[in-house]
């Protein structure tokens, strides 16, 4: 029987305020507060703002990544909603992003990332010899 | 007439040596030197090291992101390079990982992101009052 290690929500967001999604302070804020509504788990936060518009950032998390990407010229973002565990975490932080959003349009996929047979289970041998055990 | 603002490839890699993905400062050269051999450019990269096993790590680009997360317990990575301008640069990042890697087996997808009506043009208007034009 196969599991799947992460759920990857990928969304393209049309007809975003441009001054939402400007810069780097206001993308920040809305991603910080991302993790939040998914009560996932912050490792790190980096952010760019381009010159003369647009912005970009990422947030590290225990559960994978949250990126985005802006072209306020175009009222475009670009989001990435990757975790594994709770695959409800991820929704309910790509929601909260489209919702602060508000874009007219929204191409959204959702793709399971990692997928392992799991009667193979993990390699116990690799394991055992990080452990020191062989 | 329709043109994207960037070009993202994901890929699940399966098979990989275990040794290849524990370790923060492995993924990190790896990453480093996709890079390098996509010409693409950085703005500044961040990684983590879990315990007992695996890493994350994210390279924020002028052209957007590259981002990695291993489990080695299954022998399994998670990598997407998302890159506007030039598509061959992410093929080519791209390629370099996977290369280095040797999977077994690799599940590769390829997205536009950001697909925008050329013929609507930027949000002139909008452009105009940040510069300070109206």
């Amino acid at each position: 029987m196969a599991k799947t290690l992460g759920l990857h929500i990928i969304a393209d967001l049309y007809g975003v305020n441009p001054d939402l999604i400007d810069r780097e302070e206001d993308i920040r804020h809305l991603l910080e507060n991302s993790v939040k509504a998914g009560e996932l788990t912050k490792i790190s936060s980096h952010f760019y703002q381009f010159n003369p518009h647009g912005a970009t950032g990422v947030i590290l998390l225990a559960e994978s990544h949250i990126s985005i990407h802006t072209w306020p010229e175009h009222k475009t973002a670009t989001v990435d909603v990757f975790t594994c565990g709770d695959p409800s975490k991820a929704y309910r932080a790509m929601d909260y992003i489209i919702n602060s959003l508000s874009p007219t349009h929204v191409d959204k996929k959702v793709f399971d990332r990692g997928i392992i047979e799991d009667s193979k289970g993990k390699d116990v041998l690799w394991i055992m010899s990080k452990a020191g055990c062989c």
